[in-house]
């Protein structure tokens, strides 16, 4: 597949520099088409009987499949979730962590990490690394560690920054278990969850899946507790509720997943080039160097796919005028800082649009 | 609107006796060009700007502000959920219950119950209801309360025998708080779900809306700790993941629901009709009776639109002959069950197709 091609599987690029990934990727039209005809087959013969839920397994095993080989780690240890944020629940709902254990995480998390680790009753210690060098990251961490830590939670790609924190390092160094927020890093960067206990990832960002989906992966499911069981999640269950869990990490699914969004995203997760990191690489890297010729960056050189900058004035009207003019990036609340998010299907002339429309 | 109008929304009648609401409603094709609008919008503008997140969250709010209606309880009080299920892990997470504590439930409960229960840590004191007269539920119900008793959490409607039970008169009896599982009862039957405390639902049975979708009613969301937290359940946020809770009963919306979801579960429920519970009555009596002359009934007369009976045969095997002979009804497991949903679209000619294939 030529750059041309994969960028041509998107109508979106024709009307939008668009360079938001990072919270929605574009979508391509093989997506769109899998999920509209998956949508006209349940109008028109039901959703019930024997092919429809055969139909339905086979598309959440194949999603399951193709998660598992992007994260490098074996199908049996994913769940499918609805998103990054429910698997950050599903973990720390079952971890039953008390008041006089620790989490350490960064100060540059999102929402959908905080939200759960405030709810897990445990110590949060919040680490500060977003406005210092990726380099000294993994010191800063590892010295926030204490005898209470139970457990690191943090974002392999920080949402802000695009900074790329030192997740396995810190795995190794502190031998603690991990809880990898993958939201910016699956299919925006090479992933290796393996190295991880916990690995949360989101499918509507860089891998172009419809809304909401997810995927998580347990390294080890027999030692984390099921503490939001559904249907989908149970091999038996009794009257009273106990119940035997689904063998391996399948034991985590959330609930029903929508079968047309299921089938979008199967398409979408086979549309990526093999070349997709090196070419979304060297798209972040581009933006970075043409952004910083006008612009206090905040993103450090060979990060991620996301590029922060500061600009002069305000960032949320900015981003606005911009999509005024066809340039579709995002203001980070509270921050004054504008983000830019480039994936293999960026272009030269989606960067020069951008220049242009700040 | 006309019965002939109101049945002509749905393009799997003219294939099917589709009699599986209980599972997963008919689509209208309103719901489907919704859907598919909204899936081609994405597509060609892209997911992101101020007019995208905009249409999300009016979405959001027209989809609240119905089913606010529908329940018969203020819009302030529901949360937006994927599903039932979901809703019952959100109550029983938030609620924090003791092993010394006891819940009340039926015996007839779906594993979207039943599993959250279990997680709860509290003793589950099961009660059988599902072979007796419903009009010995209440009692039975109510001597199995003891001091221990924290909760009481059964379904409206048992999704096995179509009983619907006293939830409204338990919670008035005990005083004790009641968390109503109400999978098979909104959409299918009038609801008020006002006298309860928690009230949960599932928005692609009978509302015909995409799958999945749900909501939830608190009655007193002061009450009830934000224990699975979410983007969408914040007002605002702390780096240690401390947060002002939304107003209202928004604290507890589960993350991201699909756009295209939502669009068409609007369509689904701006489409039924004023008479939808008076007839949906009458064709499940009629269907009732009809099998009543053939096969020992399970589900006593007057109760809700779910249909159960014991064939003669092999449940499952008798559901897949059916299915291909355009009839889609399915079997319970375990039980030797089989089980008819009639909505107000179901037609006598339905219920005839129906009584030729078993």
């Amino acid at each position: 597949m030529t750059f041309e091609e994969a960028r041509a599987q998107f109508p979106v690029f024709e009307r939008f520099a668009y360079l938001n990934a990072g919270t929605m990727g574009p979508l391509a039209r093989a997506t769109a088409e899998a999920m509209t005809d998956r949508t006209q087959l349940d109008l028109e013969q039901g959703r019930g009987g024997k092919p429809y839920f055969e139909a339905m397994f086979a598309l959440r095993e194949g999603v399951r499949e193709r998660l598992a080989v992007l994260l490098g780690v074996p199908a049996d240890r994913i769940a499918l979730t609805s998103s990054t944020s429910e698997g950050c629940n599903i973990v720390l709902a079952g971890l039953d962590l008390r008041p006089d254990d620790e989490v350490v995480t960064t100060d540059a998390e999102h929402p959908g990490l905080l939200g759960p680790l405030h709810a897990s009753g445990a110590r949060v210690r919040v680490v500060e690394v977003s406005a210092h060098p990726v380099a000294e990251a993994l010191d800063r961490l590892a010295v926030a560690v204490t005898r209470q830590t139970k457990l690191l939670a943090l974002s392999h790609v920080l949402w802000t920054t695009g900074q790329v924190m030192p997740v396995h390092e810190l795995r190794e160094q502190t031998g603690l278990p991990i809880l990898v927020d993958g939201a910016q890093s699956a299919g925006a960067i090479p992933v290796k969850a393996g190295g991880a206990d916990f690995y949360t990832v989101s499918c509507q960002k860089w891998l172009c899946g419809p809304d909401p989906l997810g995927g998580l992966y347990v390294a080890d499911p027999e030692r984390l507790r099921v503490a939001l069981p559904t249907y989908f999640s149970v091999q038996s269950i009794e009257p009273d509720g106990s119940f035997v869990p689904k063998e391996g990490s399948a034991r985590f699914n959330s609930g029903w997943l929508g079968v047309p969004s299921l089938a979008g995203l199967l398409a979408a997760l086979d549309s990526a080039p093999d070349w997709r990191f090196e070419r979304a690489r060297e798209a972040a890297e581009r933006c970075r160097e043409l952004l910083s010729q006008r612009f206090e960056m905040v993103t450090e050189p060979n990060q991620s796919t996301l590029v922060s900058f500061r600009p002069d004035g305000d960032a949320a009207e900015l981003a606005a005028r911009a999509y005024e003019r066809g340039v579709v990036i995002r203001d980070l609340p509270g921050t004054g800082l504008l983000r830019a998010s480039c994936g293999y299907w960026t272009s030269d002339g989606d960067l020069e649009r951008l220049l242009e429309a700040l």
